[in-house]
């Protein structure tokens, strides 16, 4: 995405002003927080950005992804740099390691402080050995201390020469996190403009896959056509997470994809049941779209959903009983076991929608139960106006879940056991959207395929979007 | 590469015999070191495999990739577990994670841990919660103690309740490092056969990309394509490296590519300047190549690369003076300032070259220097009987190695001023090709166009290797 226009590729060029938008709302939204608790508006919210990292002990480098709250305020692309915001006067900085000689040799061109100043637009930049003594001339406290606002204090964690003496400031780590969290959560105009260029390259990375997918190939070579769509058409080196690119039964592995599930396998096959599935999930969906407004309670959606697959199970014989009491057992979460969707933006799963507190050091598989699924049920989470989420209807047969849920007399009842068994091995489908709430309703930003008619007429080639379509 | 082989796409599938055989060839290796000091043939191998990491403090994962040494022995390809092999004995062990029942949902069926023995070839597997339990029941010393051979003692740093009760054995931290690492320069023939694979399809991208480049392209959509066709054709998931795809004056830059230079740069100019410098490199190659063979020193070796580098630039007037003199001033590490290669395998700079006890936890730019660099200068290194190298010669016109060496007393006449500073902007020339050293020379495994004639056909679309050619 870094990139910038040539004469033949049209890529998308983040401006700056994004970042600065971005340091003001999250200044103005501290201040409003300071506010609130009677404290002075004043003191430095202080970043450490992410560092490049060997792989094992090895001098190979594992390709450098900036972190995702320092790459929101300051939009640097370089590792090793802290940032800082004075709040008192809005100053920005940034801090840039000294590099050895070496570099210039094997990296590039070592460039100075004023470079990243100006390349940043951020008020002045300095040498991160040059940080503590910068930040010590701000506002001093009672103590005279200067006061930092941080990030759960991963800055402190690792110390070395470059943040030695930050042990002098005060320190404040539970006012900025649930701050800067919120001001993810509600994109800016321009933050928008990129996630529709994202969504517009890999929509349309989506319908090459579909496209080039015949019976005989493997699945990696699907996830192969697009990485290689998202980066040579659209310049996105980078994608949100590892391409979950699953056929038959291998479409019931949520995550499949990773590296000991590898995407090896196609077979090409579309039955009558799969249609039935299908259309099962697309109703769930478009359910849920007709409601989607500011206001909405995300629980309620995502019972919406449940619902709607429960209904069209019952209609084509997996089901039977009444869909009520299905509900009330919550037979949904057998079919659909995770939640309806979540917020992103610089990463796939964004802030927002997790428990404040436990927003870093879960391990994955916490985050992925307390984080987006029960957390979202418990805790009801309203669709605010311009955020923008991922939405995400699914039906599965997994057979740990089905097995338990066939046999627990609460739910058992509900099984026309010959035919879910009939669906064994199935696998599953599950359609995603992204999805902006806007002030009347939402905006679908994802433009692939759903209905089935133009699914089959797409793979046999025809055109994306319709020629006769408004699109 | 962990594919199998599908109806339509041939990949290799790496057998597990080559593990096997990389298990004994340690072991007898290990055993024959053990003899030499006089200790007795038994204790434990005990190698810790690689983690999955999130990315940040985000539930985004990283793709995993196994740690080199543990992938050698054992080939596993999931993360989280541990390997062991019984000296005495040769019996081999592979201790697996207990999964959580949510990895079912989301990851994939859980596996036994007698689904790893099957898999991998070992004598037995247990979860890795056993493993102490286990490891006591093996030969114990005077004190009554087990002894594990372990790499630095990775092992011990993250103390968990996986490797509690490991610090009641004896463990040898000084041993086994430089027999693995001796054992992975010195290659077998079905690990050649591997890299004999990924050569060939490595080669073949590095051809479709000369076809594809075109005044008015980005870089990175080279890189794109490379790594699509290895994807795509290979079923090579990894690339041992982030690209190095430089055009024009990035090409002077050894490692552009990285996150903060993402090749998004061509310019697709072909000056007669350039082919001078590329011709010096070639033949400063093939010099090389043509005296490579066992007990050569790779230092004489280097030196006779850039003898021919300083002889040509001095032939077509870029310098002038005796190229002894040349030679004794040092002044061929201007412009080629990297070591003439390194050792490969399963890691890009492969063990071996590396003085022992600094193998681990170097930074990378002292790897870089230290490692490749000066140390194969001050240490000399043999090259051996079936060792796998790349050979890379280079010639580069980088201004911050440029400047000081116009200016020495002892270099600067060596210049011709008004000539050097017409390249500057030029860039650099680089050839690698990956080697074996055989009986009795050496085989290129890289099979790509390297005459200028030869390029340029290619890249105007000649068929290769030429319809008439032996290749």
């Amino acid at each position: 995405m870094e990139v910038e226009n040539g004469n033949e590729v049209e890529t998308f060029v983040i401006p700056v002003e994004l970042y600065q938008t971005n340091r003001l709302k999250t200044i103005s939204t501290l201040k409003q927080r300071l506010l609130e608790q009677s404290r002075p508006l004043e003191g430095i919210i202080l970043l450490q950005g992410g560092e490049e990292h060997s792989r094992y002990c090895t001098d190979g480098v594992d390709l450098f992804r900036q972190e995702s709250y320092f790459a929101y305020l300051f939009g640097v692309i370089e590792p090793g740099l802290y940032g800082a915001i004075d709040i008192a006067t809005s100053r920005s900085y940034l801090f840039v390691p000294r590099l050895d000689p070496s570099y210039a040799v094997w990296q590039g061109k070592i460039e100075p402080p004023e470079h990243f100043k100006e390349k940043y637009a951020v008020d002045d930049a300095y040498y991160v050995d040059e940080m503590t003594g910068i930040l010590k001339e701000q506002e001093l406290n009672a103590e005279g201390k200067a006061l930092l606002f941080l990030l759960y204090g991963r800055e402190f964690e690792n110390s070395n020469e470059n943040n030695e003496g930050l042990e002098d400031f005060a320190a404040d780590r539970i006012t900025l996190h649930p701050v800067m969290s919120e001001c993810r959560v509600l994109k800016t105009k321009l933050e928008l403009d990129v996630l529709r260029y994202t969504n517009k390259v890999s929509s349309a990375a989506h319908v090459k896959v579909m496209r080039s997918a015949k019976p005989g190939m493997k699945e990696y070579q699907l996830e192969s056509i697009f990485l290689h769509e998202v980066y040579y058409n659209g310049g996105c080196r980078y994608v949100s997470y590892t391409c979950i690119c699953a056929t038959g039964p291998n479409s019931s592995i949520l995550h499949y994809g990773h590296a000991a599930a590898p995407n090896d396998r196609i077979n090409g096959k579309f039955t009558a049941d799969q249609k039935i599935i299908y259309e099962a999930v697309l109703k769930a969906q478009k359910a849920v779209m007709s409601q989607m407004k500011p206001g909405v309670n995300w629980v309620d959606m995502h019972k919406l959903a449940e619902e709607k697959i429960l209904e069209n199970l019952k209609a084509a014989g997996f089901l039977k009983g009444d869909v009520a009491a299905m509900m009330a057992a919550r037979l949904g979460a057998v079919f659909m076991p995770h939640g309806l969707g979540h917020f992103m933006g610089l990463d796939v799963h964004d802030t927002g929608g997790y428990p404040q507190a436990r927003n870093c050091r879960l391990s994955s598989e916490e985050y992925k139960f307390i984080g987006y699924g029960k957390a979202q049920r418990a805790r009801p989470q309203l669709v605010k106006d311009r955020a923008r989420s991922s939405r995400r209807d699914g039906c599965y047969f997994i057979d740990p879940l089905l097995d338990p849920a066939m046999e627990d007399p609460l739910t058992s009842s509900f099984f026309v056991k010959e035919n879910i068994d009939r669906l064994r091995g199935f696998g599953g489908v599950r359609l995603e959207d992204d999805v902006v709430v806007t002030a009347d309703g939402c905006e679908n930003l994802t433009n692939c395929p759903r209905e089935i008619a133009d699914v089959e007429a797409v793979m046999a080639g025809a055109p994306w979007p319709p020629t006769s379509s408004k699109k």
